[in-house]
């Protein structure tokens, strides 16, 4: 890990401060951006591994501020059903059922999908029971985590997810104690009180001290849904939103998944309060959910990032794929001219970044930064003409395509090189991913 | 190509009458499906060219029957603009600035794309002049294409390309005896009014009769915009698609790309008379247009296919990517269960195939049918598990991608084989088309 790395020869969108694209090598050590700018051997010490990027482009590697790899086993379970029956007869049967082992077997297949796609962070919710498990994954794999056990302590829960609030948090400070900086730092824990609805407000106002006290963020959905909304305004008197500021569940350490259902009231406090929102426009449109009021929201100075959610309600963890519907969901709303290219590509970037509490480790290429870049390969017609005054941005948000990634660098590690995972086995993965799916259909007594 | 050729030992999912799928071999004879089921030596006349299919999806190739290849080459040319900047400072100086050989090097780039992301035959709408150098390229590049030149003889038209109706029409009937038939079938000519604001009513009213007499299709645009709707109104009295009919457009030879604004009479009109509508979901988003009504229209029994539009509204001519789309846009509005993924791969398929009045040979896999084939790779962690009960027809809808295409076949030629071209050099292609593509932002005017 200590032998220096050169990308040479290629152009990159740095996302710096003045957002320059250059025609630049990229010097690595020790994990981080020693050099953005011309090498050769002189500035160079020890003699590095250099990846030719000739031709090819290189973008901070994208963050996706909203996942579950807990769910990637489910992937094809829960299509085309209504919220109520996706998550009653699919996602909760499944979470229940999860092993140790399938727990793992589903973050090794998400983790490898991310990464092989140009996805390099993630903000991610497990489910109740053997978070340790998804955080081994990711200590082997290579992608940079910031992950948590599910909390969800209310009466409303089904029995075999719902857990007691001392019990759960208890568990919720070990897995911090023990993974929190893990891995040099490329592994962070969360605390990730699953929505409102499923937790006490006791329950929430302890997450919020625990993750104060432990420099920690947390992860939780909100306003997904006007089901949602009515039953938080039903049994605590608030607006979502607010209902969570009072629990303390609100301010930069905070990612809140959808917002698809705020308020010129709620979008003013998530602003004011430096709220991450996450945008997850697949799986708003595949549940039927909505369209979050995304550029209202960054009008109003909101940090947002995007994030593909869970495998069951997309069916892609595909940071490419929500870039485009990103940029392209709102126009009808309100016009074309919204959420151009190089805006949403902010959001993937330095807008993920910030949601993790990271914004000053990734989400651009500059010198001190860690190490995350993806390098594509936009010579496929899908991506030409690229010599016509096209631009750059524009091509990487509206063409270019997940399959398009050839390496990755996650933390100074080349973890895909020439389009190949090179820290697990795939077809390991693939086999092992089918087994595990086989036998969790079984025990959540699913018929496919 | 007499050679006949063997797909042995994929999983083929047929879009046949019962929708059935498939373990089975597809033979091949003379551009024609011969035989689907188990092949052996002893059914096998002539020894087949033979492509082991083993662990991958056979599909019928994608239709998309709404496209401007004349446009490819303006690809990343005009984002985030609105629709009036996006036409008159954009695509008419653009294709005002086309000549045989950019009108031949947009061609070939968008059928590369075309072919190595599984659609293997479009309708097209060309420019006004040129339209025998788009014929040329997909003649020697093989895919299955109905293409007409662009009429737009109105007095509102830009002087660059407007031209009258007279002239247009003789052009288009002598491209019409030239290539409506060409290439063994392949090739097929289509009378393209551009839409009703830029057409007179006698050159509609002509449209039709030409059309008819020669057995060839009619393609325009319709019902995209409420500025297009309030102009025909304005103009001529009556709604869009009733004025349409009025005038002889209508029925089922003919196919109404995007038809976003219609009411209930328009939809029953369309159902009624059998019109093709043509579903451009990206497009549609990203030109700011809206969301067309796609579920009620199918509900009232009306034929819908699916296309990308052209390069610079969308900006991949990707049908996977426009099938997801389909299948999740609908949902916010109308709920999760619209639009489910068999549904939609019937558009892309069968709803393809009879927009070009060709669905007794193309769309399905069928003995007797032209062999359009394309077979997928979802081997990837994005389409796994495939074990565990998830429908194969949902993974190809939500999780696969246009780079999961391994082989293409169309008229029972590869085409793509191993996700190489096999038909034309990419590299020439590119290279042609960056030239091409430079010359024309000079010409046109454009900083890019």
């Amino acid at each position: 890990m200590n032998k220096p790395l050169l990308l040479r020869g290629g152009r990159l969108v740095t996302m710096d401060g003045a957002r320059r694209i250059l025609d630049a090598d990229v010097l690595i050590e020790d994990g981080r951006i020693k050099k953005v700018g011309r090498s050769d051997s002189r500035t160079v010490g020890q003699k590095p591994t250099t990846i030719d990027c000739t031709g090819l482009v290189i973008l901070p590697g994208l963050v996706q501020a909203h996942i579950h790899l807990c769910q990637t086993l489910f992937r094809g379970l829960a299509d085309d059903l209504s919220l109520e029956n996706w998550l009653a007869k699919r996602i909760w049967p499944l979470e229940a059922a999860h092993t140790e082992d399938s727990i793992h077997a589903s973050a090794m297949l998400g983790a490898a999908e991310l990464l092989l796609g140009g996805t390099t962070a993630i903000l991610d919710m497990e489910t109740v029971r053997h978070t340790g498990a998804a955080f081994e994954a990711l200590e082997s794999i290579g992608l940079r985590a910031t992950a948590g056990k599910c909390l969800m302590d209310a009466p409303s829960n089904p029995k075999s997810l719902r857990e007691p609030a001392d019990r759960a948090l208890t568990e919720s400070s070990d897995l911090c104690a023990r993974w929190h900086g893990a891995a040099g730092g490329r592994l962070r824990y969360c605390f990730a009180p699953r929505f409102a609805p499923s937790c006490t407000g006791p329950l929430l106002r302890a997450v919020s001290d625990l993750a104060e006290q432990s420099g920690a963020i947390v992860h939780t959905h909100a306003a997904e849904t006007p089901l949602e909304l009515n039953t938080v305004k039903r049994e605590t008197g608030h607006d979502e939103i607010a209902y969570l500021d009072s629990v303390g569940i609100s301010g930069p350490r905070t990612a809140l998944a959808h917002c698809v259902w705020v308020d010129q009231d709620g979008i003013a406090r998530l602003a004011r309060q430096e709220t991450n929102v996450v945008h997850c426009p697949s799986s708003n449109l595949k549940l039927g959910s909505g369209v979050a009021p995304i550029p209202e929201m960054l009008a109003a100075g909101c940090r947002v990032a995007i994030g593909a959610d869970g495998a069951p309600c997309n069916n892609r963890l595909d940071g490419f794929a929500e870039m485009r519907l990103a940029a392209l969901v709102h126009k009808p709303r309100l016009g074309p001219e919204v959420m151009p290219a190089a805006r949403v590509l902010e959001l993937a970037t330095l807008g993920g970044a910030r949601a993790l509490g990271l914004e000053s480790e990734i989400g651009s290429i500059e010198a001190g930064k860690r190490a995350d870049l993806i390098v594509l390969d936009l010579d496929g017609p899908h991506a030409q003409p690229e010599d016509g005054g096209a631009d750059l941005v524009s091509r990487v948000v509206y063409s270019a395509r997940a399959a398009d990634v050839r390496h990755v660098v996650v933390d100074g590690r080349i973890v895909v090189r020439d389009g190949v995972l090179k820290t697990a086995d795939l077809s390991k993965i693939r086999a092992t991913a089918n087994r595990e799916a086989r036998r969790l259909r079984r025990a959540a007594g699913i018929d496919g």
